[in-house]
């Protein structure tokens, strides 16, 4: 899915729109690092196809935020809204083919644009949503549970996440996920 | 704070602007359950005075997702956003002057004013930074350490809160907790 046709369908339209900002589109293999932690981020990318994974960094152990799939929007947002450092790593899991549109292009879009605001806010709202539901995972579930969870919602990339990049994301130790899995 | 005021401070206005949607005041004293679990959400809060907390079920058990403070917006927004009913409860900590939206007429206006996707863009953005900033606490911090970054955050809020809420919030038990205040 393009960002053309995402919007399309986000907004609900019955036909696709001209984009009231310019993007790029852009292949990144395997572990492409698009934006490193304390980098100034300056896109917001947009996975056509591929996995990304977000990560952030406490006491120098890596944790993974979350996977990014197809038809999202991934980006250091916390940078670009608070003209901050990354506290985050944007990697590419698998090979991606990504939109890429550029921050400060769409900033300036947002001035005059009801299109573009309109577009931003669905996006946003999206990307609200997930965090919401990851939070409430977080906060109610534990790792066998949460481990379950991300199973049932994509069995196919669970398969293919190795045992200690699986074990970042749900915040245990490698071996305790080797029990769950045995379990 | 008035949401008047907000919009202002928000988009760097130099004056205030006048709403392109309409909002009603209302005060709800402490304890009043403004959105309950299984409830459809049609509005969303803007905090003038007062505390707010969500709260969620998971298992019979109530987890605190949030306290919220003046000058932010509240609302059970994955009802809003997916037409479904409230996983969320939102009741007043605090007795709460509160100023209301009422989310379809909301959804009207974002149909053709650029005001209103403006700052419904703006508030959405503030609302996912808060959401973020909470992921990355649950994923990096133990009980303790996210107490003292409570604390450190509302010192005063801190001292009011009974154990019980406190615990609910951390998602520790009340004992754990008494361990950690005596430590």
């Amino acid at each position: 899915m393009t960002i053309q046709e995402f919007v399309k369908e986000g907004m609900k339209l019955e036909e696709a729109i001209e984009l009231p900002f310019s993007t790029r589109e852009k292949f990144a293999p395997r572990n492409t690092i698009l934006t490193d932690y304390h980098q100034l981020e300056d896109s917001v990318y947009f996975i056509r196809s591929g996995i990304m994974i977000t990560s952030l960094l406490y006491k120098e152990e890596e944790r993974i935020l979350d996977f990014h799939f197809p038809n999202s929007f991934v980006g250091s947002y916390s940078s670009l809204l608070t003209k901050s450092p990354s506290d985050v790593r944007l990697k590419c899991y698998k090979d991606c083919d990504l939109e890429i549109i550029n921050y400060a292009e769409l900033l300036s879009t947002y001035k005059t644009s009801l299109l573009a605001n309109q577009i931003g806010r669905m996006a946003t709202e999206q990307l609200f949503l997930s965090r919401v539901t990851r939070e409430k995972e977080l906060l109610t579930m534990n790792a066998e549970e949460r481990y379950q969870s991300l199973l049932k919602k994509n069995p196919d990339l669970v398969k293919t996440i190795p045992v200690k990049e699986l074990s970042k994301y749900l915040g245990i130790r490698p071996e305790s996920l080797s029990r769950i899995r045995k379990g």
